[in-house]
């Protein structure tokens, strides 16, 4: 991995790194936050994954992660929402193509040659910034909105690769809700049961619940009822009767402003699990 | 002043505005935060002046301020960087025009119709937000390059007004480097003598130091000797005697990762003065 930009904050690195991911058969960008105890010894990792629309950079500017991080000795791995390039198939919308990879293996023509997110997060990119940077083996995973579904997908079928979850404002069900039909149908074809290995709510009923997860969902959220849906993992989470838990917000909508207001939160629940 | 938008952060309120400006002749947007005690009793304000090519949302959005206006009970205040629209002339480059209005009063043509940022801040700003929200007219400034510049010189004119002042990687000598040389010729014209009322190693050794500063540089700053010479601050501190501070931090750059590592300190030194 090459390192384009680096700059200090909050006593540690903050890194932007270019490669070429033989998963996702193309250039690819992300970022890293090195805190100071990196300096000195390996540190844990946080996967987070970003929302619709998004690049590492998002994460990296707004969510004021870094000086938390920068206090429990953690490391931020903040990757790009899906495959990018001139080579790369896309659609002339938002919430599908680039931007909004969906954090899954794609199945059918012309986007599985490029969008295998869910392969990129759980191997290719540990096994590169792990050979590259001081990084323990312990992982967290979380992520917003999309992000907040791969979180859980990928979080909630590989218990033995992240010792906690957690998301704010996911799609919690995107078998379920706008978004994830339409990107599950040209992603994955019409067979809805292949969708079931991407939906929270169904991959819990078949995993359980192995790992902690914790959810943070403000309720100014605009996404809340058509998209977002809380109460589908709640039901889930209450039938399968583990720790899981939803935090709900009052007057906080999805953006950033959200994100900053709880990441400390997020973060120290993380900790608990990987220190 | 309309409410454009509002949204909840760290348990307060982030708000855009927009109004007609009289003082600078066009519409303006800005963002105002009020922290959860602006609920029960009037608070203070801190205004933050940005820099170069930014509006509003840069400090919104990337300082992570709001986390410690909250606890603190500090509203801030946010303008934009320069008069705004269709009628207000520009020229092509980032460092004069729109989004560089560099906090001073024009007087020169077609300039002086609009690009009058002092008065503006000083006056007309004061006035709206303190009318609309529960403020006291207890005010600290701060501002970050161009706008530590404006911040100092706004400042120190007027410690009637504010109970300090702080800056990150402020142009501290404008009448001495290219930013500055560019922006005074085409506002105020070539007759240098103007030129000191919006300088702030000349106004410190004209007016003293009235009013603590402080002031934070990072060393791996790109503009460090050629826009920004601390150097030239530091010694007017030390021929004025008083409480002015420059604190260089090895590694930071320019950008809001180091802003963002350094707000806590700075709103903690207005907080001392403000409350």
């Amino acid at each position: 991995m090459e390192i384009v930009s680096e700059v200090r904050t909050f006593g540690g690195r903050q890194i932007r790194l270019k490669h070429r991911s033989s998963t996702l058969n193309c250039d690819m960008q992300l970022s890293v936050f090195l805190p100071p105890q990196a300096e000195h010894h390996k540190v844990p990792s946080l996967y987070f994954l970003s929302g619709l629309t998004c690049t590492d950079e998002n994460f990296s500017t707004k969510a004021g992660a870094q000086r938390v991080a920068a206090q429990l000795g953690i490391a931020l791995i903040i990757p790009d929402t899906s495959p990018r390039g001139d080579d790369v198939p896309d659609e002339d919308r938002y919430d599908f193509g680039k931007g909004a990879g969906f954090y899954l293996n794609a199945t059918e023509a012309p986007w599985k040659q490029h969008y295998q997110m869910y392969d990129y997060i759980l191997d290719e990119l540990p096994k590169s910034v792990e050979a590259q940077f001081p990084l323990t083996d312990q992982r967290s995973i979380a992520g917003h909105s999309m992000g907040g579904h791969g979180a859980l997908v990928i979080g909630v079928r590989n218990p033995e690769r992240y010792q906690s979850i957690s998301a704010f404002s996911p799609i919690t069900h995107p078998t379920q809700c706008p978004w994830g039909e339409y990107a599950f149908t040209q992603y994955l074809g019409t067979n809805r049961d292949a969708w079931k290995d991407y939906d929270a709510v169904e991959l819990i009923k078949a995993y359980g619940q192995v790992r902690p997860i914790r959810v943070d969902q403000g309720l100014a959220d605009n996404f809340l009822e058509e998209q977002l849906k809380p109460e589908a993992l709640q039901a889930v989470f209450d039938e399968t009767d583990g720790p899981g838990a939803i935090y709900l917000h009052e007057g906080y909508d999805h953006s950033y402003y959200f994100i900053s207001s709880l990441i400390e939160e997020q973060l120290r629940f993380h900790a608990h699990y990987l220190l």
